[in-house]
């Protein structure tokens, strides 16, 4: 698994791909430059007149709800139906899932699309399924991605995603498979973004390879390994995010072998 | 005073309420950070299909308007509106009060919704008192705060609401009291949306008590504290900004004992 | 012309010039950021509601196209025409031209408008000029800045307007002079809105003097050194960026006088 994701970092820095996000206001800055510091190309555009031409000429694509306008969630409908129908890759981060019927509604018309991955926090991944229970803390989790876990495995069978829980271990699962990581470091939660980042990042690994699954894992574990590796250093979380793309820029073979945590199994 | 301050603080790491902001797109990420490196967790949603929503289950709401569009102006009114119904207390930043008509029109409607707190530099409290004198500075501050005190008073009285002008000396004015803070240091004003956030994490003290004036006190003076602090070790407005994030963390009973100046008096 | 961007950095720290940027949204916060830095007052202003009020309390004003809207297009268009009415220099940075036809067709009514200065990478100039050959590569360069300049040269010749062209050696175009920038460091390009603060600082530069020619010069070879010298203590593209908005605000006349690497001739 790990030679796996090496050989995928190693496609991401050679082939630079471009990848498209729609993303929220919040965090645009954040991902692009971890998307740069990994080694792709982001390009963010989220006018409905412009999304159409850059999915023809991105490598995937990254959907992220976390801030709508009525403009943005018609992008992301125009963006995700023309990525289907010229086979691009795409994930999906159901950010703040449950929190309005405006919100809920775009979700349900975004899976019926067929994501590629879907990947959030225990809280949002628990929501998505069971789309009738009230999501009643924003967009932070309050559950734990353990419990998570089975709602992630249905969710996976009702979508076909892939479907990338983040929390404490995070897991990634297929229909056959899970992986299930244990890099990362508690401080990470009092940044924001970064589970955004991850997203995006899982983007830049899809857009290089055609075996998906090992894309989401290698997205999940790489940010959660540079995130661990900016922890033990930073003396809060304003030095915790930048060292953590310094870390993404720094990533290679050796630390990854060293140090990353993961775990794969057939279920 | 400092106790009543340690004593919220604790309460929002405990409570970690929920902090809805409607804010300008320039600090969107400064804010959501800020406030969890403080304990909080921010939402932030500005679409008018969603912020009703999200104002019933957040805790305390943020308006900052900085970047104005129609429909940001539009959820601006109708969360507001809809906060003052259900009770949940807000604090408005009057960003650039004074640069147009229609940012003067939009402040004109939010202060006839009696905000429970108003926090701003010295040229915008200035020109939201007095709403006929241009405002020919932008976004930042040409008055010093000293200055726009009897305004300030002015203002608290036309409105009702607690004001906070933030400047070399910060000042906190309810209908009876004031509180000074000499904390803070000059190269806070080279880095964009601090009184920002000092704004936000008002919202993240509103969360969690309805003595809105300690509330209104502990998020001014713990900004410019944390800033004070951050200058310290900083070798520029970059180091600072994130210095800022780091000590906002920090922050405890020992450090606010040892380093808060501030005086509270009936004025 | 070491000592015409000395005076022009003292200008801009005593003027404090007002620069109106109607920028996109990734990098908002970093080109805020960048202007404190340098010592100028940012205001980030978008509504066609409010921009021509802003253009007028501005020196200077900043057009960037990276994320679009309609409503922001209309704002550029609202405020370049106000601009050129009531005699404001402005910039425009044309990130991703070519990427869509509702892209392209802004910036051929924006070039109609004359801007003061036009800075982009190789890839943005050449499509720039040559409207008619795809962008394929999003808003990174696929081309070197040597192999721009013949199209910087005939695109400023088409617009009269000062290009410029960052890169491995950046280049600023007049009618009749070239000045060369040898200044920069590869690890820049994996920083987003470093081009784009370039040209935040262009804006910087036109607001206190009609030399247009030497404020260009002045934007773009002083964020390359910030960069150059931001490099020399980074770990990687986080401190970077971080760093450079520290060597902004210490930029002075010993060490653009120690460091500064430019060449300026007759063409």
């Amino acid at each position: 698994m790990e030679d796996s994701i090496i050989n995928l970092l190693e496609q991401v820095r050679i082939e630079k791909p471009l990848v498209h996000n729609i993303t929220n206001l919040v965090v645009m800055n954040t991902t692009a430059n971890a998307l740069l510091a990994l080694g792709a190309s982001p390009v963010m555009v989220h006018s409905p007149l412009e999304v159409r031409e850059v999915v023809d000429i991105s490598q995937a694509l990254v959907i992220n709800i976390g801030t709508l306008s009525e403009h943005t969630a018609e992008a992301m409908l125009v963006a995700t139906e023309h990525a289907n129908t010229i086979g691009r890759p795409w994930v999906l981060d159901p950010v703040g899932a449950g929190i309005s019927a405006f919100r809920n509604d775009l979700l349900s018309n975004l899976l019926a699309l067929k994501p590629t991955v879907i990947r959030g926090n225990a809280s949002e991944i628990i929501t998505l399924y069971n789309s009738n229970q009230p999501n009643t803390k924003g967009v932070d989790s309050t559950a734990d991605s353990k419990d998570a876990l089975r709602f992630g495995k249905l969710l996976q069978q009702h979508t076909g995603s892939i479907i990338c829980i983040s929390g404490n271990i995070d897991y990634i699962l297929s229909e056959k498979h899970t992986v299930e990581v244990y890099n990362g470091h508690p401080l990470m939660t009092q940044v924001t973004g970064l589970g955004c980042s991850a997203t995006a990042i899982i983007g830049a690994f899809l857009a290089v390879t055609d075996r998906y699954f090992e894309a989401a894992a290698a997205g999940v574990s790489l940010l959660s390994l540079a995130g661990e590796l900016a922890a033990q250093s930073a003396s809060g979380p304003g030095t915790l995010q930048l060292h953590l793309y310094d870390e993404l820029y720094r990533l290679n073979a050796d630390r990854i072998q060293s140090s990353l945590k993961i775990k794969r199994y057939a279920h």
